[in-house]
């Protein structure tokens, strides 16, 4: 994840770290605050990296990764990324990443000072060393992101090609992420300013649902609701889902009230994200439990990619 | 210089490591043999680079580089490089790097498997970390490699604009390299195939210059010569210097014949390549004493490149 300045919202939760914490039971997971990538759009203003990198950090452990069981650290903090970053950087042909949709997307939007540079366009080189480091099995991803995935699979596959076979051909963990609601009806995202953020306050979300997006057609309390398109609903099918067919057919038949659905929702998401909000202000009174998770993520990074760097310079012939 | 394949000839050696013999009594001196470089080109046939990484250390030993005064290592062993890499990469516009000509070159040069790599367009930014990174007062070149010099200049100074002075000015220290003339009377070059080289034996040495290009004019032993488009006069008059006059003075006047000239040639040759020549053969038969001096000019080198990197983490807070 990269250590942007916007904070974590319900649809980040549920589209991705929901799922890492899950899958830390049954895999040996690395995750990573992609510091070094957030150069190739942010080298203008670096001076909020850091303290984005430790914040994200923080995000992840109150969230659920328990760095006993997950390896959690900056990509910074593993110098093996750039010793790779240099070695792939050789064995990646130029057409491959002159042609990534995404590096034209952005040449176009950068100008002047933050003119596009060598290291955006290396972008999908970066990200295939900090995958392909740690010879994984696979990579949790949803639907949309498999795409990205492919050019890390052309670089392993070059890399065996040339040098024989040192990378594993990964795999995409997909997992079922329902596209969350905004509170304005459309897709939750930072873009449209319609999010429920992970680590705002009780009173903050309570307040969001009060105004949030309903049917319109249901004014008064007894007229019959159209839960499909109502953003209430979307937040009860998913933080209230024991009761969820209730509100479905009470609200159909004009039996419910959206003052009351929208208590009644506020309470269950509330009671799901209470434990997640407790962590997160413990972590933020002692933030010398996310330094030193870190160290030791670190530590246990840098020994699964050393080792992995072992058999590169080998293959290479180049040690 | 980089590990390539083909041996060191005179022309190298004067052009350069001479230079850089006599630098080292008044500068503090960093030798590196650029590895990773190698990889912009080869990277299909690496199984050599190791090899001639450690041929080209000991050319650069037994050519007078003095491990005790002067830094001698390979770059894929100062890891700092790929760190700056990484970074110099985000600092590096795109701009800048496609429109330097000799990419353009090596850019059309290759095809196929090896086509053009995010390397290969990156080779001047991995050039301006192996200088800057040291923090010089400047870099040792020949004039026509001046040029290659003003992109790491640039990088230097986009750097310190964003982010504040860290990396000096650095200089050209210029010396007189005279081009020095192959046995066929054209530059001495390994494409002409008309080189005489630093390490190869005095047999060899002798053979070449026997059958070296001379005056076409001069038929005769009593016929004057033309010394200007002699290739064995060209040797003369850098490793005969003190009778390089006389030399002169009597093949004009026609009082000197080819087969002394070329006699006497040789002999101020071999007399000045004896110590040098002497030194290989003893490194050959201790190639513990390259790697000794490798792996202490590594040290050494990491000691300074570890110091800057603290600087460049902190004037970028990312640290």
């Amino acid at each position: 994840m990269q250590p942007t300045a916007s904070r974590l919202h319900l649809g980040n939760y549920e589209g991705a770290l929901k799922n890492w914490v899950r899958l830390q039971n049954e895999y040996e997971m690395f995750c990573f605050v992609a510091d070094w990538h957030a150069l190739t759009t942010m080298i203008e203003k670096t001076e909020n990296i850091r303290e984005n990198s430790l914040r994200v950090a923080a995000d992840f452990l109150a969230a659920g990764i328990d760095p006993e069981k997950s390896t959690v650290f900056l990509q910074s903090a593993v110098k093996e990324h750039a010793e790779l970053y240099v070695l792939f950087s050789m064995v990646t042909p130029l057409g491959w990443l002159e042609r990534v949709p995404t590096f034209k997307e952005n040449r176009e939007k950068l100008s002047g000072e933050a003119e596009a540079s060598h290291g955006l366009l290396g972008y999908p080189v970066l990200q295939a060393v900090d995958i392909l480091i740690y010879k994984p099995y696979g990579v949790p991803v949803g639907k949309d992101q498999v795409p990205h995935l492919e050019i890390t699979r052309e670089i392993a596959r070059r890399f065996n090609y040339l040098f024989g076979d040192v990378f594993p051909e990964i795999q995409n963990v997909l997992s079922d992420t329902p596209l969350l609601m905004g509170t304005d009806g459309r897709k939750m995202s930072k873009t449209y300013g319609n999010t429920i953020d992970l680590f705002e306050t009780d009173e903050e979300t309570t307040k969001k649902i009060k105004t949030a997006y309903t049917d319109p057609l249901k004014i008064h309390k007894n007229d019959p609701g159209h839960p499909e398109g109502c953003s209430v609903f979307a937040l009860h099918a998913v933080y209230n889902k024991p009761n969820a067919a209730v509100v479905e057919k009470e609200c159909r038949a004009g039996e419910r009230g959206c003052v009351s659905c929208k208590q009644e929702c506020t309470s269950a998401l509330l009671e799901t994200l209470a434990p997640l909000r407790k962590r997160r202000q413990e972590i933020e009174s002692d933030p010398r439990s996310v330094e030193n998770a870190l160290k030791k993520g670190a530590e246990r990074a840098r020994e699964v990619a050393s080792q992995t760097l072992v058999e590169v310079r080998k293959a290479m012939k180049l040690s």
